[in-house]
């Protein structure tokens, strides 16, 4: 990849925005989360998943979240001491208990078991019942490329969603990330919502006063496609008399039992096998009751099948071919699934993470509320 | 489900098809491969597999492809006695070659392998290599729920879909498949190409006179999303100068990169791990050197994992609860992935397979150059 400073996101004007040290935010995210009697090493993990959103460019799951899991871990609904436990294993396939731990940890615990089980058996697939909202699927997809391995995770969520055929938020954006390792960085990393788009893209065209197209939202009132105006759309969402399409959007004809298809095989995975709560059963991390979101990891060893050298030629030889396929005159490159990611990381591990004010200002409240020092260092006044 | 008379196609006008037997069919296609030189065994496979596609509604994938495999055994690049072996087995994930053998053969013996390891380990995968077009990905995925397994089959295949932000024919539909057991049928089955629509698609509207929607297609000439009119785009994609566009549709606000990626999923699974050929690599079954497609497929024993009788209660209460959503006004039914297919075949297991008369004609051809009776029993002059 070209030495280059890119960024995935560039939503609002520079002059919203405070660049701050990536490292100087882990460590003050951690120590929220310690202060409210969560162990080191668990607050370390979760400040790290909502900082390598940040850095990856996708703030929707960054550290504008850093209140969701303060809300969890008050209301006692995330426990800080979980016992998470194998509850079956059958050599390369097991069944874990995440007790109510944070998502973070509990999703790190399972994959890490799926990894082992894949050095072993060559493959490696853990279900797991009784966790929280784990953060970005992606990061525990790339935990196995570290072992040079091909890395799945999944996980329910909070319906949001529209089943096809239905007036109905029944489905919720439930991602799906798969990653590869490369001879080189970026790894291979596809991470996708099954809905067209995540309720945060329509908070952006809210924002920044773009048009919503064809494919993302339906009216839960009359049944109609919603474009245009993303204002009014956000709000319908938000009032619960809109909903999210799924993948393919409204009915069958351009896909959207597709989407739907691909919801329902993360529900099957993640919570119907596993135990969890599924679609609208799974609470808010917030609610006194424990969430019990589902999540669906798998590890597979590729030097187990071919020699790692051989799989990297020939994943190589075949990004070759598509970044030499001639461009679509509309767009800007033609890009491989983690490189816009990879990118922004690296740019951002330089020159700092683009905090937008009103989360800079928040985590300042936080720290006050919760009774930390506020340590995040400003490198820039703007981004 | 309801006993009724329901069939997912209703294409042409009645009176172009013919209604025949299914069994009578099955024995016909198999004879005709037997006689070709294939053993019964595999005879039978590949005649199941085309019969199953006719019987699920799926008749793009049915006996109308008949020649595609007799086309491979005469110019030989379908090995009539492939030694399908084992290169490499790690426990629970094998990497088998097939010796260029018929893909549903081939297909076959890797999913038992799968479902043997899943037994053994939890979760089998098995990755193929050196193998056919292997039909419908569904077939094999069904494979495990006869072992109350839930099953994963996928499939490269030869290019027909532009990669995201490209001009370019460069991916395969490559479909996904996944099947799970249900207390009583039918099975859930999810099997979808990872484009919007299959080729056939454009082809039953272009004979039907219906208009193409957004999504489709491409034009390769000036990156123009190609709407309206199913003909001259149905023309132009037979002719190179447009492709089928990625589930998701042209560029990424609709969701073309989510598409691509799944695509390249199936890519990465199916040929990049098991030494296949990739994309634009994957040859015609015609073609004199040897196709190599891939294929990945994975079992799940739910019973290792959690008791099967839970398991079908919390899927039966998701769908319970999906059946009861309320409908969308221009839905015809709300639908679980597998219905439509099973309803199809249990109708047309009652009254029989409605086989174009273009097709059934071609058959009757067929059974005369290549030297065996005709006897596919005709039950009904219309359908």
């Amino acid at each position: 990849m070209p030495e280059e400073l890119y960024e995935k996101e560039h939503l609002y004007p520079p002059e919203e925005y405070v660049r701050v040290d990536a490292d100087s935010l882990k460590e003050f995210v951690s120590s929220v989360y310690q202060k409210l009697g969560l162990r080191k090493e668990y607050a370390d993990r979760i400040a790290d998943n909502l900082v390598a959103a940040d850095l990856m460019g996708i703030s929707s799951h960054g550290v504008q979240r850093i209140r969701r899991y303060i809300g969890g871990i008050r209301v006692g609904s995330i426990n800080l001491n979980p016992r998470i436990r194998i509850v079956a294993d059958a050599g390369a396939a097991a069944l874990v208990d995440g007790d109510n731990g944070p998502g973070q940890v509990v999703g790190t615990y399972a994959m890490n078991l799926a990894i082992e089980k894949a050095k072993k058996y060559g493959v490696g697939v853990v279900f797991v019942r009784r966790s929280h909202h784990y953060g970005i699927a992606g990061y525990y997809a790339l935990m196995a490329v570290e072992h040079n391995m091909i890395g799945v995770s999944m996980t329910n969520a909070r319906p949001l969603v529209a089943y096809v055929n239905t007036l109905s938020k029944y489905l919720g954006t439930n991602p799906i990330a798969i990653a590869a390792p490369r001879r080189n960085p970026p790894p291979f990393l596809f991470d996708a919502a099954t809905s067209t788009v995540p309720v945060g893209k329509v908070e952006i065209y809210a924002k920044t006063g773009k048009k919503v197209p064809h494919g993302w939202a339906v009216s839960l009132e009359d049944g109609r496609e919603l474009t245009g105006d993303a204002a009014p759309i956000l709000d319908a969402i938000k009032k619960g008399k809109a909903a999210l399409l799924p993948l393919g959007g409204l009915g069958e004809e351009t896909g959207g039992h597709k989407g739907t298809g691909f919801a329902l095989i993360v529900e099957l995975l993640s919570a119907i096998v596993s135990g969890a709560a599924w679609t609208i059963h799974v609470r808010n991390t917030t609610d006194p009751q424990p969430a019990n979101v589902g999540h669906f990891f798998m590890a597979i060893n590729i030097g187990a099948l071919m020699p790692l050298e051989e799989f990297y030629d020939r994943l190589e030889k075949m990004i070759e071919e598509i970044k030499n396929l001639p461009k679509h005159p509309q767009a800007d490159r033609i890009w491989i699934p983690g490189e816009k990611a990879w990118l922004t990381m690296q740019t951002r591990k330089k020159i700092g993470i683009p905090l937008h004010r009103n989360v800079f200002n928040d985590l300042k409240k936080v720290a006050e509320e919760v009774g930390v020092p506020f340590t995040v260092k400003v490198l820039k006044e703007t981004a």
